[in-house]
């Protein structure tokens, strides 16, 4: 069983959704990361084992850029911890499942890899792995 | 700090959704459950403490419904888990957050509220406590 390791969400004002989550979740970010090759800047929020990540992104190329754009802010993706990220991407290719992104290097640490939304029921599911 | 319940997840087609999540998860749905009075049927998932709630409407009047014809299936809202309900939304309430539902009983044996996305960085957020 895989165990959610953060959910993002996309934002247009950092500030702002820094402030709304600090109060909602009763404690404030713990850290900020750029993430270059995906050109966003993100914020994270600990709640239990689970995080929440703010997207903003630093250049118009951004994905984070497109969906703003095309969907407005918002929950973007969902990410679950895998062990062994090429393992699983094997077995999931094997079932049909198309993987969009990746593997490449994400925020704190972690590889990761976006499945197709078109063979998720249109959830953007990242699947991420310790470095 | 609270802790990331759930992740509710709108879709059209449970079976599919259901077939796709096991996939990907590893493990199959635990159980479905009606929620009469959200007019959903849902069905959940583990992943790690967090749980994953796909849901689809069992009438045209629900906010499940009402979501699939505005913005299509996908994510739709974040669950965090409080010890006290009122103890909670009376401190947001005094923060300036407005309650848009609730406290009412939702799936799980669990009591609900639900926050103006308008004040949550468009994100809809509900606080669920056990009952």
């Amino acid at each position: 069983m895989k165990r959610l390791e953060h959910i993002g969400i996309a934002v247009e004002d950092l500030e702002t959704a820094e402030r709304i989550f600090g109060e909602v979740l009763g404690s404030p970010s713990y850290k900020r990361e750029e993430v270059l090759g995906e050109s966003v800047l993100t914020s994270f929020f600990q709640a239990g084992e689970s995080k929440v990540e703010l997207l903003i992104p630093t250049s118009e190329e951004s994905a984070i850029a497109r969906h703003l754009e095309r969907r407005g802010p918002g929950l973007h993706h969902l990410a679950f911890h895998v062990d062994d990220l090429d393992e699983e991407l094997e077995r999931l290719r094997g079932l049909g499942y198309r993987v969009v992104s990746g593997p490449s290097k994400g925020a704190d640490g972690k590889n990761i890899a976006f499945l197709h939304p078109g063979d998720t029921a249109k959830v953007l599911i990242e699947l991420c792995a310790d470095a």
